[in-house]
C-alpha cells in the first residue's frame, strides 16, 4: 500500500500496508485497556494508571500519544498549577473504543471457560 | 485473581488475572489475523501463511498454539503423505473472530481518515 497514493480502505492481509500500524495501537494490551477505560468518560494521567492495572508510567505515555496522533484520544493541558492534562474519546475513538470494549467483555465472560480448555489442553501433553 | 479457586468471571483492569494472557492473545497483531482469516472456513498452514502477508512460520505456529490451547481454533491432523494439517474455528473461537473481525473491518475503512489525522498531528510538532 503506497502511502502517497490516496488510500480508499487499508487491507490488514497485506503486510505493508498503514493498517497494521492502526491495529498495533487498537490491538495492544494497553491500548485495548486503556480505550475501553476512556469509554467511561474524561479521565486524568493519574485516574488512567489506576484503572489499566500494571501499566507503567512509560508505557501509559507511550500509548496515549499513539492512540492521540491516530485521532482516538483528545489530550487536553490546561494551564494551572499543578499541571493539568485530561484525555478523552473523540468521536473517532468512540467508535473504535465500542468495539474493543465487545471483545473485551467476552474475554471477561469465556476466561473461566478458557482456562478450563487450557488444562485439559496441558492435560493431554505427553 | 487466584487461580485456583473458582473463577466466574475475569477482571481485566487487574494485572493478575488470567484474563490478561487471553487478551495478549486474542489481540496480537498475529491473533486477530489468524482468527479473521478462519472465519472464511477451515484452513491448512501454508494457507494461512499466504493469507496472513508477513508472519513468519515460527509466529504463526506460536500462534496456532496459543489458540488452540485456549480452545479457540481447533487442529486435525490428517495420517497422510504427505502430512495433512488443518485448523478450523471451534464454537468458542467463532464467537472471539466474530468480535474481532468488526474491530478490524473498522480499522480497514477507517485508516484513510486516521492517516490523515497522523499527518496533521505530525506536521503541529515543533
Amino acid at each position: 500500500m503506497n502511502r502517497s497514493s490516496a488510500l480508499f480502505r487499508g487491507d490488514l492481509g497485506d503486510a505493508n500496508c498503514p493498517s497494521r500500524a492502526v491495529l498495533d495501537h487498537l490491538s495492544s494490551r494497553w491500548g485495548t485497556l486503556v480505550l475501553r477505560a476512556l469509554l467511561g468518560g474524561t479521565r486524568r494521567f493519574s485516574e488512567l494508571r489506576r484503572e489499566v492495572g500494571g501499566v507503567s508510567e512509560k508505557m501509559l505515555a507511550q500509548t496515549l500519544r499513539a492512540l492521540e496522533r491516530d485521532g482516538l484520544v483528545e489530550r487536553t493541558a490546561y494551564p494551572v498549577i499543578p499541571p493539568r492534562v485530561e484525555y478523552r474519546l473523540t468521536a473517532l475513538g468512540l467508535e473504535a473504543a465500542s468495539r474493543i470494549d465487545g471483545l473485551l467483555d467476552w474475554i471477561e465472560d469465556r476466561v473461566p471457560e478458557i482456562l478450563r480448555l487450557q488444562q485439559a489442553f496441558d492435560a493431554r501433553l505427553p
